[in-house]
């Protein structure tokens, strides 16, 4: 079960992996391995999945692949477990063309960045969410993504939006996790504070937080499920011995280098792990992005082989 | 003329406003407005006109309704000066779906930024813009804008750039004209230098600029082609005080103050002012900006009448 | 006792707090209130102490004051715990200055930052930590505190010194655990890893860190010495409640708010409340800094009235 | 002459090199060198001169250091030009202290940055310019160096300051040309606005700039009186032919690449290329700067040659 009744209301928990998108060669969305990734995720028993995160290449997906990957989850999931959709774009007028899009597709809820690329104004930022709110009608979560968007959202701007009603949680991919605890502390009715840190997902639990968002739950759902049930049942030793093993997995991420951006090295290498664990049938990246060579791919394959994922 | 033929090529020069978008009260499109204003720029003696710029609140607009003003701008103006139309968008797949749609639309150009939102290398930078121009029609022109994009386009990437000739120029609102001379004097090649400073005009085409791509230019675009002409005729004097004249105006964009976002008080004091010259029938910004108050929209007109423009 | 002898090697462990500088109403260094405040920390139980860090504020005190805190505590001390010295300066040449001054005082270890001010290369901060290594007859430790520096000292440039013998140690004021825990997991000799986050303490011992270098600790020493020794204990519960008291009693540096710089906030709430308790003399900070009011004063006085320390 | 008396009070202006700090293989300051450096700048006929500037490697000279540089500097020059000394320190109360070494060495003036390190608020930072200005005896000019200082200043705080008298003038080093014009068109009465920009020199004094401290000037001091002084004369022409000339002889200072910090390339290429032009002894850079490799000083004699200094 990922939500939990609280008063009435529902709090999204667990495991709830950014599900990338396989990209053909041509780069089209390749609907039948992002179906096999879906039946790997629910295989590994998450609890819910996020479309069109940034670990889903969004940022480099035209609408028309956008609404394939949605139809293709949703219609595929079935209602088995909610589905998210990111509805990530520069301000309010065009998240909310998402928004409808994202509804209409059968999305349980809709996450959100702060407006981006525009000079924005904490004040902006509110009304930002307050619209989404009213539009969407499903949960509404902030996704705070100081690295894309440039802007982090304190702590107090989240709990006022949360009080009022407009936000039903936070995605919190800031990496701050002095600021997730004070969110955690902070809140007084149902919020589902995230952690989108995939190495510091341990600790989060126990402040607090309800669940995460890891990338790397695609590589490895099996290990952040089990990080979560340890967590849940009380086991932190075995939570941070979990949590231990995926910190060196996610040394993947770093294979890239210099010679690439973080996005090309980080979503590279999620794709290459799956292509080599047999999950997806071809491991591109959108353009303009650098694609890993073969030796990188091999020094992936090694690190995977160290998990006990080859 | 904004183009003058040399070696077969063509060079985009003068004056080419960056054109607001005129919104209704419920943040329609206002076309009998924006044609009246592209009607006041045309009068005003501009020598192209770029739409879907940052001024024209790009990042605000959903896709239908920047294929409105596409419309509405290459319509009305039926070939009398090239329009120049923005591919603002977070990667190269998303910005090409914009290519098409302006190519479509008969703009004369595009006009894109790095991609943004994404951790991106000068690797990927570069693919981005040469991707674009294979696509492309049409010249593009790179669009360096640091505030928003969070990336500067280093002079030896463009220099680059234009020497293949993927790129037919660059609108250059870093604000670093040390950068833009570098950009002036390496370039080989025709090469359009246009510069996205309001303040600074006199200066960069003394420094061999091309032309000027300026916001405050729908305020008052007669101002900025007599500052374009002088310096065309060598009259350096007349040049500099008629940019004096302009600097002293442009203060107009500092009267929203802390209270509000930068885009909010700039774009929403260009609309202003637009609306107290009659230009425009509602001053409204897109959403989630906040909207200048009775007194702001009070000192604004103080320095439009001080500027000789009430 | 603050380090645990492995392999003939020490290890720094427990709770250092940064040894805030009381000063005169004129702004000299108040040595009795200096003496009483490391009383005060002693008592609570503390195991080393940090003179000369940004909480002392280091960056405002010139060197004839720097040596009057430093003479003042190591001598005050006489041993009892080790004194580790802050040699806060832009560059190397300067920085040894420091460390020649610390070394001479009795310091037991220096604490450095990478060069700031300077636009600074990872090959010239590796040079920077070896040159102080070996010029320093103590442990160095790096203090990585980008909000100051405007650099981030990465986990892999860490471990090399570490591996290397050049750092004994770092203070992590980063605020991104999930490269606190990199660091921690990808050591391979003893090297103290000790977090400067006042509000993630437990976690980050749950990781493995050895000790907690915060601020707040002139406040509460107590809770922090409690906090470290529930986790030693395995006690995770009880130092998480602890941790959730102090998380609470955190909110006194927010109190400032936006009229003043963080700085001013921080340390005049540490000041204010050492004042409030009787430990010190006069709650001055040094100058640029904005005093706190006294309906500042007041709320800082129910926030500690709140977590049982008035 | 370098000050005009405009109604009592005197303007800096013209070329006002920083100069650099010559070093011994054993980086210790060559004084020799220094007294041949300052000749060569006199010789060039230079304005007044800036002594321990960040073209000074001032952030790498102990205090020691610092003042060698000034007594030498002073001495040797006698009163035939005003030198200027940088005070570059964290805060108020170190700047202090080398304002009173600077003033007891014969400073005509002093030049301070906004405080770093610390977390600064724009109140903490006028108070820092009014202490400075309190406590010198001589004029104090705002140095702009966002690069360095992480802070902006923006032309209403130092038009603020310029008006009650705090400040006699600003060396811009921001590159933000538009913020150097509305200080310029801003101020009351009179107000030194010198540019840091070797490469918009003659823009810079077209806008109504007073005066330029180049740290290229080093190098080829006469190119930039030549400069300044075709400018004054009004024969703007040939003071852009000769800008031209240095833009491409500033190319020197990108030679060392991404293999160093912009300090060590830019420093580093200065004091190659006064080394090659037989000024200094040696063209050591202070530690932990990298050192430039043989073929990287080759392509700076190169660009020397090809602008007429070798």
């Amino acid at each position: 079960m990922t939500t939990s009744d609280i008063a009435g209301s529902a709090t999204l928990t667990g495991v709830i992996p950014p599900v990338c998108t396989p990209l053909t060669p041509d780069h089209q969305v390749d609907t039948a391995s992002l179906t096999r990734l879906v039946d790997h995720l629910l295989a590994g028993g998450v609890d819910a999945l996020f479309v069109l995160g940034s670990s889903s290449e969004v940022a480099y997906l035209p609408d028309a692949q956008r609404k394939v990957v949605l139809d293709t989850v949703t219609g595929h999931v079935g209602g088995q477990v909610p589905v998210l959709a990111g509805v990530i774009d520069m301000t309010t007028p065009r998240v909310l063309e998402h928004v409808r899009v994202a509804v209409e597709a059968g999305a349980a809820g809709v996450v959100a960045t702060a407006p981006f690329y525009t000079r924005t104004h904490p004040t902006e930022i509110r009304t930002h969410f307050r619209m989404i709110a009213d539009a969407a009608e499903v949960p509404v979560y902030a996704y705070d993504l100081p690295v894309s968007v440039h802007t982090k959202l304190s702590a107090s701007l989240l709990l006022e939006l949360a009080d009022e009603g407009a936000l039903a949680g936070v995605k919190d991919s800031s990496g701050d996790d002095g600021g997730l605890r004070q969110v955690i502390m902070g809140r007084k009715a149902p919020f589902s504070v995230l952690t989108g840190s995939e190495v510091t997902v341990d600790s989060a639990l126990w402040m607090g937080a309800d669940g995460v968002v890891p990338g790397l739950g695609n590589v490895d759902p099996h290990g952040y499920v089990r990080l979560f049930g340890s967590a849940a049942r009380g086991d932190w030793e075995a939570a941070r011995k979990e949590q231990e093993r995926l910190v060196r997995l996610f040394e993947i991420i770093q294979v890239g280098g210099a010679r690439m951006g973080g996005s090309s090295s980080g979503l590279g290498a999620f794709k290459a792990a799956l292509h080599l664990r047999g999950v997806i049938d071809c491991p591109a990246t959108a353009l303009p992005q650098v694609p890993l060579n073969d030796d990188e791919v091999a020094q992936i394959g090694m690190l995977l082989a160290a998990a006990g994922l080859l």
